[in-house]
């Protein structure tokens, strides 16, 4: 019944804005020219700790800290639900260095994962994790250093080795995509706190009552943690974790050796009651292009080479303890070109579809 | 035509949304049951400038500055277009110590002005300033210290004096509530640069062909220079601007004493050719409540005293040279209760009521 309001629904917006006499989008996949019926949207702080100076809080000295409270390591959190959502919200966590706006528009102007989610029926929640954009307040006095490094993350996140784009890279080559992709970048107001995050998270999904979390990178860690917190993580979407995996004492591998400057890629061991917290749920990874099989003197090809292997134990660990971990390396799947950023780039669409068959399949949607 | 078809929509959609069996609200002025209509959302960053480190980038040291850029210094912009929306976009400058969140729901989780003007047909863009929040990156160094001051920003934003608010007061006075607000709070990730923020917000004008700046508190000064910088800006609204007033050269008033820890509350001189271009649009100052006329030994107090002092004469000043300016101090209107973030209180609509009725009398809607 619910379905049926919102296919009419969708019919009388179409038709409406038909009649608005607006012009269709001239470059065709640049927009999407439905209309979005939103039935509530807002943003909230989540989880966090309150640091408390000793002494007393003196109003005719009120920039003395004595006495005073600070607010920080909370999360921020923007959401918006729209009319006759799914059961299932959309949880999105951001990988190192970026924000919330990760998901947002791409670099080249179109959708992103937030809006053509929230068109596919989803309610969205979008994190900026603690000490990172609008949730910059942490208890730790933090130093950034504006140092020159854009050149290592177009490598590091495998859009080619600088000024040169790989071949048949599917990310939007302007100048203008890579300038708004360099400026998404933001830094750490306080030190990367992986079990921080991960509590946070696990106070948003006590708050909106469970939900599907989305992660990007960095952010594979503290998502594997917020699974093991709180236990209304209905699926775990996970593209391309670099870092943070997670094994059972015992069964945890030797680090992995690469060329990377990061160093060898180490994974972290935890109590086997906690892993099988992981076999829960549905758990999917996606990889992109560029990543070889054998080791690379291409240091960032090599040091996704280690990471995507990790991956694989890791849901090879999960299925072994009787969960539903799967590992897709989009290239054996005909899918090309995809740097780090896959779910941004020019055939995130296609993307999109991927993970929305995959809910399907996993009955989640 | 366009406004007649955006009427039968809003029909369709209320329609819509009762036979989906949605509940009412219980809790009513808690949330606008109507669905919003969106043609397009997303963000994006938009001004700022580049950093070059000299020397030549080597893809075989990554980690080495040398040769390498960093973007920065631009700002974060989100944006929102409804259905069938009024010609001036309203673009959104925060203040001191906040991001685009001060727009965004209110402290007690209700709708902010971002989303009760859009629901009123306006496009909203909202601005995290360079330095700030999602715009993170800066091209100069920063040091954040976790230093406690969360009752010292109770008592500057006229909430109370520490632990007590004032009577009748308009802040929603749950612990919930100030918890929020208390984390709303974001730090800089450099330092502030009014100049810097009025050239990214000028930019964003050129980008989106003008439009209403809506400035709160420390935005003001920005507010004024992106005027002065842009002709495309239509009106400027600005609540409670606390610094950064402008004046012709040989016009501009000595420093208004006060026992403010701040010091003495200066005014800028700039050059006549300058001030006059903000004599070619209407400017609406709002103040809220506590704000006494003649000295008091209450430090906030007596803080808000001259800002509103200050703005009173910069409005006259405006005036005298031809513009149309005008301050509106609530309490003379028989709004009380407001503190320094009157657009985000209990009476939040009252507030939006009396914007959009300013905006309807000067033809800007």
């Amino acid at each position: 019944m619910k379905r049926l309001n919102y296919l009419i629904l969708s019919a009388l917006l179409a038709l409406c804005a038909s009649c608005g006499g607006q012009s269709p989008q001239a470059q065709e996949g640049m927009m999407n020219d439905s209309i979005l019926a939103i039935r509530e949207q807002g943003s909230f702080l989540i989880g966090g700790s309150i640091k408390t100076q000793p002494g007393t809080y003196d109003t005719h000295q009120p920039l003395k800290p004595d006495g005073q409270t600070l607010h920080g390591d909370h999360a921020y959190v923007s959401y918006q639900i729209p009319v006759d959502a799914r059961k299932n919200p959309l949880v999105f966590l951001h990988g190192a260095g970026q924000s919330a706006k990760t998901w947002e528009s791409t670099p080249d102007g179109r959708e992103g994962f937030s809006t053509l989610f929230l068109r596919r029926g989803f309610s969205t929640y979008l994190i900026d994790q603690p000490r990172r954009g609008r949730a910059g307040r942490s208890t730790v006095d933090e130093t950034i250093k504006a140092t020159t490094d854009d050149q290592f993350w177009f490598e590091n996140f495998r859009m080619g080795v600088w000024p040169d784009y790989y071949d048949g890279s599917q990310f939007p080559q302007s100048a203008e995509a890579l300038e708004q992709f360099f400026r998404q970048i933001t830094p750490n107001t306080g030190a990367y706190d992986e079990q921080l995050i991960a509590t946070d998270v696990a106070a948003l999904m006590d708050k909106i009552g469970g939900g599907i979390l989305v992660t990007h990178s960095q952010g594979g860690g503290p998502g594997w943690h917020t699974a093991i917190k709180n236990d209304m993580v209905r699926a775990i979407v996970s593209y391309e974790p670099g870092s943070g995996f997670v094994f059972p004492e015992g069964e945890t591998p030797e680090p992995l050796q690469t060329i990377s400057p990061f160093g060898a890629l180490g994974a972290t061991s935890i109590p086997l009651a906690d892993f099988e917290k992981l076999t829960r749920f549905p758990i999917i990874i996606y990889y992109g292009d560029y990543i070889p099989d054998e080791p690379s003197d291409n240091w960032a090809m090599d040091s996704w080479r280690v990471r995507l292997q990790m991956a694989r134990m890791f849901a090879d660990c999960v299925n072994r303890h009787g969960g539903d971990a799967t590992v897709v390396h989009l290239p054996e799947q005909g899918i090309k070109g995809n740097s780090h950023f896959l779910f941004a780039e020019k055939n995130n669409v296609q993307l999109a579809d991927l993970l929305s068959a995959w809910l399907k399949e996993k009955g989640l949607d």
